[in-house]
């Protein structure tokens, strides 16, 4: 092993190698090398401290090169000590990269964390530059098709459960993508830049895009009207099996191992009983460059006309309101992690982002607009009293109930009037109120009023936990 | 109201200069001052945009005179636009500039969420540049002391929840503290840097303590000394009781307030019965500048010698181990929310926060010290299988299982061994397995296993999702 110092001075050198590159805007192909060997000298520092080196120091060469043309979107940074440094712009090249990390070949996790994006905000349809997202991912060498479909599954069960009206989960596979690209007549080194087009099918019409092929990338119109006639289907198990007797698919291996393992996806789909919202649609593309197989993304039917803000934003919505578009996607990246490990060790990966923020955005204006009240807190009963004099009491009761594992609250007045206390949990929708007043602490019972109903009865002291956990189960 | 555009060009004049002083380190009152006004141009853009400006924008200007000497320890960054950023440095500057922005008046809330300090890392103690915090805070106008005495038994019963051993809760008043240096004759302007040198006597001898108020701050031996014996001064609401007799303490305003409310303050700890765990200790001061009434911390009394890493680290600690320290820790500051308001109403705020990085490493040196094994699943249930091609009857009872709310998992693997599935749950404490053979299949039911005690037992498919409920539960 080299001596340490040398070693570290090594690292800043290569260091400055691919900050240099970047800042002349080198090929990505140049820039990944000088990456590649940044990151085995760090992996020669070893031990502990090399891994810290690298969990606290690589955060922008980490970024470089995994998001395609979304790359622009990147927030980039730079600190005191004039590092460069970047914010996380997904949770997938996190995790990856947390896996080669730490040598962990399987593991299945969920993680809900904010992301960044130096992007136009759109607030009314819950678009920011800080977001939360929700990612769910699952990391081995396994089975084909089984851990994708238990994916699939789960974005289905969230989507039913959050009752956001009707959803299509719409599938597709970047092997199926590639060799259609391939037997449509597309030159290899343009499949990235044509799947970035194509993923806009869900905002634009297909002359749109077409014009795009021909015009921005140079496509012949030949080619770009083949691709068309591909991109225009849509099915189940059916369209694989059919499209695997294509006379010109069927010749391309990529396309035969997609459209395999799209069946085999299927049957599984089947037995997890979620056919009914999933489609093998050939538009689907999904724009990030480190997905290696099948990709899906989750849209709701409904079309929301409270969110549409803008006329700006109108432009290729019906007339109807505009759609809220995607709400969750994801795919296979078997290469990511491997692109972190030193010896390049693969760990094949399938996963699913959750749009929580979008979601949420939908939630909220739901809620408002019908005439149930949500509910910010889970307090159980207020403890409150009718006469002056009384806070020590309320505090006694309300740390008792506190102590017993009941959600209580008390206002922080010394002699608030009952009818602000009241109201204090008409507004906040607490359900109960423990009233206390002289007779009452004589009586040892304290009176429980249900503030819906109005409804009072005293309680004895004894029986008063009881009593609450009843009414609020 | 100005015209927007000449607005934004004086916000962004009035910005350069904030800068210009920053980077020409001039003093903090001056940049107080320049800040000030920019704060006061950006509200009058007022409405959706002016807020937006602010929320997105000010970061940097936001925390800057907030934390007094640790401001040091703010991670400054730049974006590609050449703003100035920073990362937030807790969750408590952020809170009240969000109170002030939404005009907030009243709110109580808890926030977990990562903050940022450019501090010196000491992984092993749980110390890092990234962490979680967590914080409880309670805003609004209310009599004394009573949200400051539940934030107290919060503190209080999270630590005796946790189980991590003894510990203590100490609480002073920040008018105590400067009553006392202003009796005992600290110039004013020497306050809060003496304030810091006091906080450092939880982790410093008085000697050494003294020595760096004399040597370094300027103080005369004998008001070192009188400081000294305040400092050494422990004990409950007696304590403040004989202070308020004080011949010197008492005839300052500030002193009798604070004195006077931490009398208030062990009465109500009294009825929520924490007081055996919290000391009115003198020598409490915490560093920041925006206390402005109670302050408080908690120590876990236990030393843990697994937690001592280096010998550097063990300066200051005795023989038995290094103390890990303040575990939570907070205050009164009901100055913070009116510094962000362009009018500057005030909305008093308590809160406390929570080190749950620190005393996360302590409960995972405590697991890994104890035999028990820590699950990282929740899984109730295997679905396994003792033969081959049982792959679609597997994820038909997992599917099935997962409609009914079971959480249950199954190997991704077309033909997994037996023993493989059951080493599986032993590895992972997934406490049944569902196994279906050829047999149970004709028969409709599934072996139900234990994996501890190794039982088996032939459960109908109707009763199965009852019995791992009842089994689980």
């Amino acid at each position: 092993m080299a001596d340490k110092a040398q070693l570290q001075e090594a690292i800043k050198t290569q260091g400055e190698v691919v900050r240099k590159l970047k800042s002349e805007k080198a090929s990505k192909e140049q820039i990944d090398e000088e990456v590649a060997k940044l990151l085995q000298l760090k992996a020669q520092l070893g031990g502990d401290e090399g891994k810290h080196v690298f969990v606290l120091k690589t955060a922008k060469e980490t970024l470089t090169g995994k998001y395609g043309e979304d790359s622009k979107l990147i927030y980039d940074l730079k600190d005191q000590g004039g590092e460069l440094l970047s914010l996380r712009y997904d949770l997938t090249v996190p995790f990856a990269r947390y896996l080669a990390m730490n040598k962990i070949t399987n593991i299945k996790r969920y993680h809900i964390a904010k992301v960044y994006r130096r992007d136009n905000p759109a607030m009314t349809r819950g678009r920011y530059r800080e977001f939360y997202q929700c990612d769910f991912d699952i990391a081995g060498q396994y089975d084909a098709m089984i851990p994708d479909a238990e994916c699939l599954k789960i974005v289905y069960e969230i989507l039913n459960e959050l009752d956001l009206g009707d959803f299509r989960i719409k599938v597709n596979d970047r092997r199926i993508l590639d060799g259609m690209f391939a037997v449509c007549g597309v030159p290899d080194e343009k499949f990235r830049t044509i799947c970035s087009t194509v993923d806009k099918l869900d905002k634009m019409a297909w002359e749109d895009v077409k014009k795009e092929m021909v015009n921005e990338k140079g496509l012949s119109e030949d080619v770009a009207d083949r691709i068309g006639e591909y991109v225009s289907m849509q099915g189940g198990q059916d369209l694989a099996e059919r499209l695997l007797q294509d006379p010109k698919l069927s010749q391309n291996k990529q396309a035969c191992a997609g459209l395999t393992d799209m069946k085999l996806l299927f049957s599984y789909l089947e037995l997890f009983q979620v056919t009914d919202k999933v489609v093998f649609d050939l538009s689907l593309a999904r724009g990030l460059d480190y997905y290696t197989g099948v990709i899906y993304e989750a849209i709701l039917s409904q079309t929301i006309p409270a969110l549409v803000s803008t006329p700006a934003e109108q432009n290729g919505a019906d007339e109807a309101g505009v759609s809220v578009g995607s709400v969750a996607g994801g795919g296979r990246y078997d290469g990511l992690v491997g692109m972190f490990d030193p010896k390049g060790r693969k760990v094949p990966c399938v996963g699913v982002s959750i749009g929580i923020e979008r979601i949420f955005s939908i939630m909220e204006q739901k809620a408002e607009a019908s005439s149930e009240k949500v509910r910010t807190t889970e307090t159980q009963v207020l403890v409150a009293s009718a006469q002056k004099n009384l806070l020590e009491e309320r505090l006694k009761l309300t740390n008792a109930l506190w102590n017993e594992g009941i959600k209580a609250e008390v206002l922080y007045k010394k002699n608030p009037k009952l009818l602000s206390q009241l109201q204090h949990c008409e507004e906040t929708g607490i359900p109960l109120v423990a009233i206390l007043g002289e007779q009452e602490l004589k009586d040892g019972v304290v009176k429980l009023r249900n503030v819906v109903s109005r409804e009072e009865v005293d309680v004895p002291r004894a029986d008063l936990v009881d009593e609450i956990k009843k009414r609020t189960l």
